[in-house]
């Protein structure tokens, strides 16, 4: 799967790729993220890519050329399935939707930053509008990180173990029972004698159970669907 | 404010503190942020952070000793107002809690990996547990740096434009009316025509009535509340 990213900050994107599965996947070629830098795109001296909002108001606004300059070049190298804007009005991203991605070949992902882009580069472009959650930030680029990690670990042959991904939460619609480790005894705060007791069974029953209880808990919402 | 992360991968978060908004606000001396090694606190040669379940099971889980010493030294250091942990099953980060953060002193945030951290953290140092959405990703250092972005560009003298932060999505309960720039006509797709109109009200009454429709339309929950 390829993932080509389009900001205004490609260095802010550097170390979160470098790392962890995000890079085990593509050293092994599973996937492949390349970050284009915005300003490479402007039609002008300045590198500017932004402009003041038409019809007054503070902050800037992207302007439609550079992203597209940027993605009509990308298009005439292959074919995308999908150009998502990473907005906080967008459809809140969550597992099914990963698990749908996971399944796509090439993505454009655009960062927003300032005080929005041209709502035209929506209406022409963009495919596919998703927000992380409800809050504000800075801009598009640490939303575009946790989409591609949220993706990428779901494409088989990333993770080591690949029951891990299956057993993660919310896959099972449940949250995670909890987890211990040694010391079995921590000044006084032991691990459940369930854990130690060696029936699988048992210690299965208690880890369905205790996930249950968390999420009636944490999450009933989780359990009405 | 000042962050105090906590986690096994200091490198993936160096290079979204050291851009845009996050540097800003560090240079102003008005964010400290300080990312620490688990690892150092290890008490092994392999300077190891993690070992297998209790109980079995595929994964490795988080000991709960290096974490311990990690927030103990710092706790000698200064009070801390919350010490969070970045997890799927905690409560869902929203705007409101992002302001609400906004305004505390010393934040501990600890960032889980592999299959979990150990229950004991959670039980005996973490005061909240947050989720930034419904999904699995590799680790909290995302989500850290997503917690903390939304919360520092919250805090007074941070942004350029303070009037910037109040105007976002969200702040007002509704979602942001379009936003154009130039130029006014891309390939036949035009601005619409009030916002060249120079008729601030009607401008200003036009973008109500757009956000309103567009919260309709892609969140209606927001107007529920």
């Amino acid at each position: 799967m390829r993932f080509d990213i389009i900001t205004v900050l490609p260095d802010l994107l550097q170390s979160p790729f470098a790392h962890s599965i995000l890079q085990r996947a593509q050293t092994k070629g599973i996937a492949e993220i390349v970050v284009h830098s915005l300003r490479d795109y402007s039609n002008n001296k300045q590198r500017s890519v932004d402009d003041y909002p038409y019809g007054g108001g503070s902050g800037m606004v992207m302007s439609i050329e550079p992203f597209a300059r940027c993605i009509d070049a990308l298009k005439e190298q292959r074919t995308y399935d999908e150009i998502i804007f990473m907005t906080p009005d967008g459809v809140t991203l969550n597992q099914t939707m990963a698990n749908e991605l996971s399944g796509k070949g090439n993505v454009i992902i655009l960062c927003g930053h300032y005080k929005g882009i041209d709502q035209r580069i929506r209406d022409i472009y963009v495919t596919r509008e998703i927000s992380i959650g409800d809050y504000v930030l800075s801009g598009g680029e640490l939303p575009a990180a946790v989409l591609v990690d949220a993706i990428v670990r779901l494409i088989p042959g990333v993770l080591n173990d690949e029951t891990s991904a299956l057993s993660d939460s919310f896959q099972g619609g449940l949250l995670d029972a909890p987890v211990y480790t040694r010391p079995a005894d921590y000044k006084g705060h032991q691990v459940p004698e369930i854990l130690l007791s060696g029936h699988e069974l048992k210690i299965n029953n208690w880890r369905h159970e205790q996930a249950l209880l968390r999420t009636q808990r944490l999450r009933p919402d989780l359990l009405e669907d």
